[in-house]
């Protein structure tokens, strides 16, 4: 078996050494514009940002799991962000933007492009990009360099999302093949739909719904994505063994460590400002300001109104709600910030920490779905609400032409209802079509490798048996 | 109780929807100057960093206390961000920065502009602004927004300072209501003096003091008011249980967590840069280069003067002194690190690391004082030994028309000796002012719900009683 | 002794506040052009990212290491930052960087410049610079401050490596000792040679070698220089007790914190962007989009060799090993990232996984050597491939003109097998410069004050001996 490996990994490195030798065409590294330059570097300062957004799952959610299981939350979040890199590099990024021919705020020159596309349309409906497999043909363009890094971290935002719901039962391996799913194929499958020029894009164009769906920096892309393949993996894997008893009680089966979940939302919120205000593409477009100031507030609104809902109804103030509050009014705000006044942005927080507060109760207590971390509610639920309050909030003072449609994003409140329609087509496939994939995905290793370890692995705690090194080991 | 409360959210839910559909005037999306680009991306960059500054202090603080209260410190450290957003938002911002017409480096158009006037002397002695609250005026402007961004994470950052030295003891409801007094109103009223036009700040055109008070960056603005207004709130909530003992012994009474209040250090150096630099507001000028060197100069100076210190005296390094040494030269040079050499950073650094150290004992020993982390000494000792090292060591290569006054900023050594009258005014005023209104504040609390827990509360740990989940539950 | 310390540091304090007083000369603040302006943001932003990574590899050190070594883990690694800049102030930065006139990308203005030539060739084989020294001839110039601070965070990055081989057994005033030899002397001898203008960079104008030994962002001169600083003070430490038994048995020792360790990876990660996107020195180059996606391409292809090749030999995923395969492709992509396609990052990133896991392996089985944290693989081993690297796959696509040489870098694969052979002398040289020279300062420390801690400080922890107080003392 070694040896099979071995060679395998020859072969490989091979391959890898011929491309090294492709001849590199037309390398002037001619002075590019100085407004090319900065939004270049925007664009990678806000990716590093985001990628630093892992550091902050792992932190949440390890916090949120039990000790016993700490290796393993915090090796599934430390582990997606490699497989998503290689695995966004061999196909994802070729599938969702390989559509696209250049990035001119970035000073892209675009080398080679071919569109792959299923429908009947042409390029306005193509279901998925197919050029820039392995990034060869772009290998020197820095900005498609630059912004496969800036969509891969947020693909690895979204492939992260489920190891929180999914934790403290799922096996290593299965996971590992998730995460190459995730990044290869799923993520950038709706990501082409609605960023990469697809259908959903261009329902604007093609079916006069507004400007067709418009998710400013991925409320429904990325969140949702991950909170809806999060809910399939969840009901496919079942509950924890001690949730859910015999006689109905739930168990509490509390996190190791709180703090740890705090800092790790404050991450979260760093490098969110990346991820919203970052999605301009262009430190050129002054919008930037109004984004992350409306980042912020959406962020604030949630989590006080988190708090303070569950402090008057329990009479103590619920830190690892104020948490899940606070994300869900980033998560809420990511489709909309740019689009939206600063109390649009508050109004919209208050409503995520709701909708967190009650998908986080009705999953477990009405529907009996297992989320130790809410990240279904955080994501999915927030992530939805987002997406569909752009529909409702966008006052027209931004994104003229976008997707191709003249005039700016207006919502519900500024007259364009059907925007609003075109919002909800666009959670509605995001729910069916990713659900339904992500089912079928899970459900197939379920009959085959097996989704979850094995009873007395879950009792043990992953560390030891599926892991093989406790978290603490000498404390 | 609970029909009541949400029906108050339902009103307040109508007023933001409202506002949301506001029409929006004028907002032609033009492309901005290319320095004015560069210079809104610096301040939000800048402002990212400081937001980050949250998760130091959370890291410190907590690492400071005990286990039995690690949610309750890390629970203040996280609200009081959020509680710091939607009250700079309401009125703090206005405040303190509704009396500035407009932001030029970033390229801003104020829209509406109001000045509360309590004095005589009209513009120039106002005591508060008094347009922009809710931001309402200001909702399309990116400069504005950006500005609200950047001056609200350093006036979290002042709320965030008395978290440390009232920990352990604090009513959660108590700090809930501090949190909105010190960013709705003390904050402001302070940072309106200095930053916002306000008196302290034309002492020069008015009086003919130098630049009128000078601070660059906040040492006096926002660390001596976070650690004097900590000052007011220890004396009124008196120390720990266990820290004075009868027989005059004083009780250790260690943090739980060291390597976490390390690496709080380091997360704050790391955002201090922003703090520094980024106050230029401008990337465009080049003194930044030069911030950021003496900042980080005069923390090492600050870090090893303690360290070597103690290591002489008590004959082992003290690390945890180390990370306030640390702290206590970034928040010394943060006044001056615009106006001073490297070498003076070097030797501010030096002076406040034997502040922190004298500080902390002093404060203990001689006035029985308990600040657990020593945040009292860090912010207000070194805030006040940086406002002053300005008016010493400014040199007069930098500061050109500050506040008004032609020429640069020199302090003693370069010949101006009333500038140094100009810094020792502003640390005077900030004593009596905050320490003053926050004592009353304190007071006020104290005789109506009371800032502090039941001793049964105190001893159990607030983790369990006052917050209801342990940081720790199943390690 | 008390008394004759404070002298000498009341000395100290009149020397700098003398150098205070020197008339500031010529401060004309032109508006720096554009591209400047953005030049320096860029590598102050890219500095302060570095700077943090002070947090990951204390995290990465510490969590690998035992709970009761864990302050004096975390202390070193704190402890280093300050004495590094206090070190690099006074005589590194003037070592390394006194004979480079100036920063035009930034927009530098020398002031004074002598350089102390030790070779008979001028200029060009000078051994060390000789201007700067305490930056005080370069007191006003952003640039130069500017780069201080870019190149002190590099050299710190290589003075704190050694702290997690050397941990659990290393005297701490013994550590401070190295501490500055390292940030003084040793690390700038090097970096004087390969970025300095020192004759490994003049290889190619002297001798024909390609462009002289090239490494873009440090995979010899920051961490090869740090592990084989590790190597040679492990040799002259000894391995821990319990390390390597008499029957032959090796210990496992294993450290506290994996999640820890986790995060701080993370932090590495995310610091690491800055680490090599900032050697450009410039956002106006757009390779910068280049660089960043090969270090994260060749980041995940070391975490996943690594995590594959161990899964399936002994049948679980090695968590631990994940994060060196991972920090092993970051250290070997250092040198050629800006040079090379991102397939070839790709494949120094597989061989970088194999790197760490070999000489992990080798070093404590076949030399018995006890590296606690695998830095001397990680940093030497891997420092050592990627600056081979460069000169194997280096695609002739980037650095015309690099080190005065025309034309781009070409490696081997691109037919330049003299560029490979200037790779290997600046290997080379390393090894045999900076291990003697570090084997020579650590024999003379372990003849003096001894480098190691009695045997009853190692057993009992050196946290409550050496350092006076534990980590988590009441958990």
């Amino acid at each position: 078996m070694k040896r099979r490996s071995t060679r395998y990994l020859c072969a490989a490195a091979l391959v890898l050494a011929a491309w090294t030798a492709i001849p590199p065409h037309a390398f002037a590294q001619a002075a590019s514009p100085i407004d090319e330059s900065l939004n270049l570097a925007w664009v990678l300062i806000a990716g590093f940002l985001v990628m630093f957004m892992q550091a902050g799952f792992a932190m949440v959610e390890t916090g949120f799991t039990r000790s016993k299981n700490a290796v393993n939350t915090m090796a599934m979040n430390l582990v997606i962000y490699p497989i998503g890199i290689i695995g966004f590099w061999l196909t994802g990024y070729a599938f969702m933007m390989g559509g696209v021919r250049a990035w001119p705020a970035l000073g892209a020159a675009q080398i080679g492009h071919t569109e792959l596309s299923l429908s009947v349309g042409g390029h306005s409906w193509g279901f998925l990009g197919a050029s820039k497999f392995a990034l060869a043909s772009v290998s020197h363009d820095p900005a498609s360099l630059a912004m496969f890094l800036f969509t891969l971290v947020f693909m690895d935002t979204a492939a992260t999302i489920p190891t929180g719901a999914m934790a403290e039962r799922w096996k290593f391996s299965a996971f590992f093949i998730y995460g190459l799913f995730m990044s290869m194929f799923l993520y950038p499958l709706y990501g082409n739909w609605v960023w990469g020029g697809g259908w959903l894009s261009q329902m604007g164009v093609n079916l006069g719904l507004g400007h067709g769906h418009v998710d400013f920096a991925g409320s429904s892309v990325v969140h949702m994505t991950g909170g809806v393949t999060a809910l399939a993996g969840v009901i496919v894997l079942g509950p924890r063994i001690g949730k859910f008893r015999r006689d109905g009680a739930i168990g509490a089966l509390p996190g190791h460590n709180l703090p740890m979940a705090v800092i790790g939302t404050l991450i979260l919120a760093f490098g969110w400002f990346g991820f919203n205000a970052g999605s301009t593409l262009a430190a050129s477009d002054a919008r930037i300001g109004v984004i992350a100031a409306n980042t912020m507030l959406s962020s604030a609104a949630g989590a006080l109104t988190a708090l303070l809902y569950l402090w008057q109804r329990f009479k103590k103030p619920d830190i690892a709600m104020t948490c899940n509050g606070l994300l869900g009014g980033l998560v809420a705000i990511t489709a909309p910030c740019a689009f939206v006044t600063p109390a649009a942005a508050v109004l919209i927080g208050i409503v995520s920490g709701f909708v967190v507060v009650s998908v986080v109760i009705g999953l477990e207590r009405i529907f009996r779905i297992d989320d130790p971390v809410g990240a279904i509610a955080v994501h999915g639920g927030c992530g939805l609400w987002g997406a569909l309050a752009l529909g409702i909030f966008a006052d027209g003072s931004y994104g003229e032409g976008w997707n191709g449609v003249a005039g700016p994003v207006r919502g519900l409140i500024a007259g364009d209802g059907l925007q609003f329609c075109a919002q909800l087509i666009g959670v509605a496939v995001n729910l069916v079509v990713i659900f339904g994939l992500a089912w079928i995905f899970f459900t197939i290793i379920e009959r085959t490798i097996g989704n979850r370890v094995l009873a007395e692995v879950e009792w043990s705690g992953l560390d030891s048996l599926e892991m093989g090194s406790d978290a603490y080991p000498n404390v």
